[in-house]
């Protein structure tokens, strides 16, 4: 029998916890008090503005245990709030750490979970500063505060797209929602290493693509598709009081997602603009500035950048235009935690 | 049927929460991008050190849905981070309220509890930034992340404590408790309005006690009693590298917790030590500054300061004092949630 929390109990727990942090993380030294008292307390740098963002994984809700170790699951509850920072052109600094676990998950799986955090917030030397753990009954809940930095004037918004602005994404959306997909219809051992299913288990973030962006001054709003490409472009629309235009035919869809919205007999392009389980960006900016914007990106990686569409000036409006060069209205169906 | 979240949906649900927010909060000049966005900016006071906590309510774990209501149970969760704040000497300036909800909670309840954080938080002129909604099956959880602020130098901690120093606490601790006992052994409707619930479901803080204290100078340590007063004085304990004496004939037991002790056929002096229910305050400090300490409290409210025993270089071990001048070593039950 694996060694469980109920074993060595909440503050067995911590310690052990604590040690982790202590060899495999990152001391940052804007941190005047760590875990261990009632509250961490940090030092913010002069003249920067701070970003706080939170966002919770849920068993049953967003992750199946079957489907995902506790060291991708650490990860991907990390990036899920690493990519909100990233989006606003922050840097990430600090994380709190909120878990509701059962009394019978092993140990060791609470360490990997932590050690899947540090791999996401070391690459920033971010440090886990706090956080709290409580027994819950039936569904674990892991809820993540990130604390980041951004200099001042080089905060992205949703709110301030202009019509006129051409819109980019980064990446190809869609990837990790087949993957999601793939592993619900198959045995999990066979197909833990297809690309799409990594795609969904270790999802990638853009947070020093958002940075560089940020950055350079050239975009003109900016937002990660956690809620679904639609989704997000629509609250873009929403906070920046414009349209959209998309051209079906731009929208990037990768050789590995061709094959599986085949074998999953699902329209790829309601992969890519439906669903949401990537953290890529979308990004407008004027016109002029395109090259700029894939020249600031390409300096940070190599991910595709693709233009998709133009914001247009019919608030609310997102239109699909077809190869035929028909269009239709599209709304997203997104992702509401409260409706089926 | 009263409208439930399910039937307004996610983004319903945050318009709905953002116009309680608008109508009924504060708006605080130093956030610079509130609710709406991935991510609140703030833009931190020069020269203060931030603090962050975070502490989370399980339902059936911390509460029953049948014994408290929407708005004390959004005001309970509220002081226990508020307290967190208050214990290190600051003052409490943001929140972000993360929430797994079940789909067919009525949406006047989540507005309720809204209103309870607010309740608790608009007398410090902090406001609520960002946060996040995710529904659960079973069990409900707030989890609530708060940013203060401390002038530097004046941050208390639990590992600063000497041999010598006088133990002080504040107010009643056990009240809540042994409201919470009643609460379970009785039916709700006939007690809901007796004292000693009333101080479980709606539990004071000492944040301006707190901060009066700290910002005096004339503590040693600090901590709230929300592991129980043993647990918590076992952490300055351990943090310290000290030990302590209590003398059981001077801890403050308030009448009504004698007459609920008999009640309960519970000795009331367990009730006071290791219950958790509360947010009291154990200060240490030199001899030499008691009347200093009393003084500035008083300044703050009229809530008692008992002087309960002393700081001892006996390492961990907390020794009780009896009227017949035996003593006996105690040790914290505490509040291990992974432990029945």
């Amino acid at each position: 029998m694996p060694e469980t929390v109920s074993d060595i109990g909440e503050f067995g727990l911590i310690s052990r916890i604590h040690d982790v942090l202590q060899r495999e993380g990152v001391q940052n030294p804007s941190v005047t008090l760590g875990i261990g008292d009632d509250t961490a307390s940090i030092k913010p740098r002069q003249g920067f503005e701070l970003l706080v963002t939170c966002d919770s994984l849920v068993e049953a809700r967003h992750f199946l245990p079957d489907h995902i170790g506790p060291l991708d699951l650490g990860r991907r509850a990390m990036v899920v709030n690493l990519s909100d920072i990233g989006a606003m052109g922050g840097h990430p600094l600090y994380a709190l750490v909120s878990l509701g676990l059962k009394k019978d998950m092993p140990v060791a799986d609470v360490e990997d979970m932590y050690r899947g955090f540090l791999k996401e917030l070391n690459p920033f030397k971010a440090s886990i500063i706090g956080g709290n753990i409580t027994s819950t009954e039936q569904s674990i809940f892991i809820d993540i505060t990130i604390i980041g930095e951004v200099e001042p004037g080089h905060l992205m918004l949703r709110s301030t797209a202009r019509a006129g602005d051409l819109i980019l994404v980064t990446g190809y959306p869609g990837r990790a929602a087949a993957g999601l997909r793939l592993l619900v219809s198959s045995e999990p051992e066979d197909i833990r290493e297809h690309p799409l299913v990594r795609a969904y288990t270790t999802p990638s973030h853009r947070v020093r693509e958002g940075q560089a962006v940020a950055r350079s001054g050239f975009a003109t709003a900016m937002i990660d598709t956690s809620d679904g490409f639609l989704g997000d472009l629509g609250h873009i629309c929403q906070g920046s009081g414009v349209g959209a235009e998309l051209i079906q035919e731009k929208l990037p869809i990768s050789d590995d997602l061709k094959l599986a919205a085949e074998r999953l007999k699902l329209d790829p392009y309601e992969l890519v603009l439906q669903d949401s389980d990537d953290y890529e960006l979308i990004i407008t900016c004027s016109p002029d500035s395109i090259d700029e914007i894939r020249s600031v990106i390409a300096e940070t990686s190599d991910v595709l950048v693709t233009k998709v569409g133009k914001i247009t000036d019919e608030a609310g409006a997102i239109r699909l235009i077809l190869p035929d060069g028909t269009h239709r209205l599209v709304t997203p169906s997104g992702w509401d935690h409260f409706v089926e």
